[in-house]
């Protein structure tokens, strides 16, 4: 299983066409585009390019529904409710955050809950959004049910990440992680790379350990049992209430606030209706918002310094390995699975759009990896 | 190590005497006493009244300043910051989420960020202040440094515990957990009853495992290196940086917002210097509330119904367990361990207390325990 390095400019122009062809605008196939590739850039590539071909697929199928326009169903100076009408999940998350930020503007606070979208990829590029205007950023989004709840076998709650990004010095902290122990992007990544699982991340349709990422995501898919673990691993002595808890204040402020389907009533008579959550929040409502950066940027450079386990070379703060990472990609180019490759170009085939006028003479190696199931 | 049962009655009746020996007023006593006794009906005796000899310590080591008025140094409608002045932490934490539920109630949302306080019991009853009421409650507080980030040897986060609580019925969602594997009150708890601590909970000083609950306590006093790990452990393969994530956003929403101490400034120059952080919002900004409430009732119901893992009979929701317990504390009384015994037999003793008025012919069992390192 290699990999490619292909700069960003060339994966975005990849993008562009790609999102202008499924019958998206050029500035919605820009937003699109800049979701993905930011997340490529950081080194998530599970939510990255990679999903692309993923994407297509739910577009055919119904559940992404191109030129739906989110609609504001409710709404105070500090709140909104969201219908995203089936429409691409990035473009309503975008449309969303603009919105808190708006509200964050004029009141100090804007937090809008969203219903009815899509997959939106990564958190943190919301909370981001937020944080590049010198607030605080949240987001939050539920998923297809992926994570059983403690001491449960039926998959009942989403990957649901929570992401919040603060403006520091010399960069800001972002962090967004899911609340189970791994991403399902994470199963896919190592179904694609065919390799087993560690221990403590899944269970199988019993509710047993399992290490078989097809299997797993196979039973997800089935409802059939079967799941990721809640961080915190399996059992309540090492906290697996605590992940499982963190979830449900994800499907709360996702799902539950906006009257949505919480994860386990996605997927659900051919609608995906995921749900999002977002905050934007002026740091001026706690005083001098220079003061709290300068505090904030401190105690990270303070965290970063800090004495090291033996064996451990370096602490890192949140954000800052995604600042390296944007920082080599840049200059090194994105790297690609093969596999995801094989999909780009069976994508370009149905497209109809010339593989070589990106890639060049590169051909990816075929294998026996079949795909993920969706 | 046994444990005795003793009646609500006996030990409220206990706390409001203590508390007032040590110099608060009646309606003050009544406020700590409900914070303590509350978790101990929970059965999260390391916040209860296990921590009255700590609390008295603290008055006599100046750390808690008796008669301190909390005073809001900043506001706005919506939001506020609270100088503690180094007084008793649930009188402030108590002040403080008054504060914010009553932004709420005028304006949707409150929130108070709060410095310069001291140890303020369990997140959970603050949060659950607001659930009361109808609204959304959350609170979170740092604490003396007890976290090792990832890849680190010495504490220099919190325990770091968020709440959030969430109308429903036939009970409430409350989440309330250290972002910690465990809190220090659990090592406490462990080296009162002298047993091993299970593996991947503590580092020692060098930043290697450590199942030593007196040597871990005693490095982190001692600020020698040395603490609890983040939820998710000490690799990243498990999410250590996710559980040391969380605890970042306590710190920012307590301490860097009220300009506060972060925990691995806590305790300097004869000040606790606690920060906690408070919110309250009406669900109401989203739409109809008893909707929401009613959305939220049945997700938690699905919840419970769903399969059980083999080998497992019940999943719970978050609250369900303490609504459970309170129903058996109340009929069968708390359970004290002995060794708190000999700590209020002590306190009684150095109060001028008659111990034999609370608990009759009952006699603590001496130990070779010598007390927690505060």
């Amino acid at each position: 299983m290699g990999y490619q390095h292909w700069s960003y400019e060339t994966l975005d122009r990849l993008c562009m066409d790609a999102f202008t062809r499924f019958g998206f605008t050029d500035g919605q196939a820009r937003i699109i585009t800049d979701v993905l590739l930011t997340s490529d850039l950081y080194g998530i590539e599970s939510h990255g390019m990679q999903r692309m071909a993923r994407y297509h697929k739910s577009i055919q199928r119904g559940l992404i529904r191109i030129g739906a326009e989110p609609e504001i169903v409710f709404q105070t100076p500090v709140s909104a409710v969201i219908d995203g009408h089936a429409g691409m999940g990035q473009l309503i998350g975008h449309r969303a955050m603009t919105l808190a930020i708006e509200k964050a503007q004029a009141a100090g606070i804007g937090m809008v809950s969203v219903r009815n979208s899509n997959h939106y990829g990564i958190a943190g590029y919301y909370a981001r959004m937020a944080c590049e205007r010198g607030l605080i950023g949240m987001s939050c989004t539920n998923s297809a049910a992926i994570m059983v709840p403690t001491f449960g076998r039926k998959a009942m709650l989403g990957s649901d990440p929570i992401a919040v990004a603060v403006p520091a010095d010399p960069y800001a902290f972002i962090f967004d992680a899911s609340t189970t122990v791994v991403t399902r992007g994470k199963l896919e990544m190592y179904n694609k790379e065919g390799r087993p699982l560690p221990e403590g991340w899944a269970v199988g349709r019993d509710g047993r350990p399992s290490t078989d990422a097809a299997d797993v995501l196979a039973c997800i898919t089935a409802k059939q049992g079967g799941g990721i673990l809640p961080l915190g691993g399996s059992t309540e002595k090492t906290g697996s209430h605590k992940g499982y808890g963190n979830a449900m204040i994800c499907e709360i402020l996702s799902a539950v606030l906006s009257l949505g389907a919480t994860s386990n009533h996605t997927m659900e008579n051919g609608c995906a209706n995921i749900s999002h959550f977002f905050l934007a929040m002026d740091p001026a409502l706690f005083g001098d918002p220079a003061a709290i950066r300068a505090h904030l940027s401190a105690y990270l450079q303070e965290l970063r310094e800090s004495p090291k386990a033996e064996g451990q070379e370096r602490i890192y703060t949140h954000g800052e390995k995604e600042a390296a990472a944007i920082r080599d990609r840049m200059e090194h180019g994105i790297p690609v699975n093969d596999n995801t490759m094989l999909e780009v170009q069976a994508l370009c085939s149905d497209l109809e759009m010339d593989f070589s006028s990106y890639f060049g003479d590169y051909l990816p190696p075929q294998s026996g990896f079949r795909g993920n199931s969706f």
